[in-house]
């Protein structure tokens, strides 16, 4: 139990599962406050069965917070956690200010949970994609050490935001209607396209995204050299990544050892059913906690059965971004209370 | 100049787009005559300006003709490929019922339009999605030898017929109006969603589509044990396919001595404008002749550059089926002029 949760972004995307998400999981907090940007300050929000105004976010009154989620862009995070830690509170930052930074720990409980305790004062939420990726291959990578890792993605457009995700619905109406899709939230037109994602291109030809996806593995798995080629892609859906991932080990490894795997690993769902041709689809993930694993078969361009390939699908608002963050935040509670 | 060329499956989503490329292109017949199932029989076409009544298919009617383009599935092409060749004319076929059949040529003409010459009656067109990847990698591959592919596919419905076209813009709006998506044409939704490819998953895991894929590229390349490993999704896009491409070679390649590759590649047109953000975008490539080639860059997961990636997009009508058959029907006029 603490006394004081803040939910900060709450009336974003990812701020409103977090509101969600502490009411189905019971979060202890004794009190919870919201906090947002001036423009959406004054909202009415329920949180728990009581009603709860959202607050312009201001240092003041950040003082007493024993745990704080930050659901709302980097540049709330870089002024605002400081303030969170000063006052001997903890920051659960979904945003990628302090991911890579090397005292932060980089946490998704199910793999690497043990890092959350060695944090001095924040601990960093993955990206999505990382996440839904490493749901997957780090627990066949526990079992089967991987040499290289080849993945393309399938990013829904909740992961640019409420906006993002109504912009995709409003120009797939427009296309039908015979009107002209005209972008506002993303580059290019995302109603019946798809694109590269929008970050920007580094020196090494990977986008922001995909440079993300690298890095945060590497870190995560605890292996700074792991090999990661990554394509990331937006699709017209609404709120599930897929990834269609490929696996080179070292040694021969069966896809039906791998298959073993998730008959029985939290957070994840095998569906993986060849005779129904029903595989992860974002649809049914949707909504979902678990991250869906399948179509796990060996990868016949390898000699000795050296490479196995899948495809996940995950709910990019929900694992991706806030029920990994209230994970984190639970597992602080436990450390708190076990000191 | 041949005499006669009969348009096989006249009606279909491919059929259609051979009669607006007939004209586009001027090709080169005395006499068209358009033939469909006999529940499509006695609807009227436009062709070249002159309105001709599509027949319903019999032997009786296919005696006297010179080059058959077949895109009315398998069953069709099995049953009337052999009256026809063994009338004296030639076939392209657009189904899969001839491809791996080793004395029939199965050709891109930009890759291999030296193979037509050794046909025996019939000339295969490849599977669409073999198409958009080899129009890309063949090229590479000529000058930088290729040691593996592996793909992951963005699909369109177009794939899947004009039903399957429609199905996508129904239930979009379905969904877009609150009420539930009805898969009839796919057996998972379409709308806002994306699945494996919905053909049977073989013995060794690959579906249909990926095992087409694979032996078709090698039957093209000439390179029967061409490492290719394949995902084939579908997204929903109405005509145009995506792929992402990652190549691994024997020795060093850079990305710019790939990008220049594609700066005067006939059938391709590079689209990799990093400042920009624009990239191959299926909206783009949409009723284009050309594959869209870009995001070429280094693989940073292997060694010493042996590694690059690059992303493709082809309307799935147009080259992948309608424009690529009718170009081999143009070879094979010329084969006729020369003789």
């Amino acid at each position: 139990m603490i006394d004081h949760l803040a939910i900060i972004g709450a009336t974003g995307v990812v701020g409103r599962e977090v509101i969600d998400l502490v009411r189905e999981r019971s979060f202890p907090a004794g009190r919870i406050a919201l906090f947002a940007s001036p423009r959406s300050a004054g909202e009415k929000m329920n949180v728990n069965g009581r009603e709860l105004i959202v607050e312009a976010i201001h240092e003041d009154k950040l003082s007493d917070v024993d745990i704080a989620i930050f659901s709302a862009g980097t540049p709330v995070s870089e002024e605002f956690a400081p303030v969170i830690t000063r006052n001997g509170g903890v920051v659960v930052d979904n945003s990628s200010a302090f991911r890579m930074t090397p005292d932060v720990p980089l946490v998704i409980p199910e793999i690497n949970a043990d890092d959350i305790a060695t944090h001095k004062g924040i601990v960093a939420n993955p990206n999505c994609t990382t996440i839904m990726m490493l749901m997957a291959v780090a627990p066949i990578h526990r079992k089967f050490p991987i040499k290289r890792i080849v993945v393309s993605t399938y990013q829904a457009a909740s992961g640019a935001g409420l906006a993002a995700m109504n912009e995709l619905r409003t120009q797939t109406r427009d296309v039908l209607d015979g009107r002209e899709a005209v972008p506002k939230q993303f580059p290019h037109p995302i109603a019946f396209n798809l694109f590269a994602h929008d970050s920007a291109t580094a020196e090494n030809g990977y986008n922001g995204e995909e440079n993300k996806v690298v890095a945060e593995t590497r870190k995560i798995l605890h292996e700074p050299e792991m090999a990661v080629a990554v394509t990331c892609v937006r699709v017209p859906v609404l709120r599930a990544h897929s990834e269609s991932i490929n696996l080179e080990f070292h040694e021969p490894v069966s896809c039906e050892d791998v298959r073993a795997i998730f008959t029985d690993c939290p957070g994840t769902r095998l569906v993986d059913d060849r005779a129904e041709s029903h595989f992860p689809m974002p649809v049914e993930a949707s909504g979902k906690d678990d991250v869906f694993v399948g179509r796990i078969r060996q990868d016949i361009s390898l000699p000795d059965g050296r490479g196995v390939e899948l495809f996940v699908c995950g709910d990019q608002i929900r694992k991706g971004a806030a029920l990994n963050a209230l994970q984190i935040a639970e597992r602080l509670v436990e450390i708190a209370a076990a000191t």
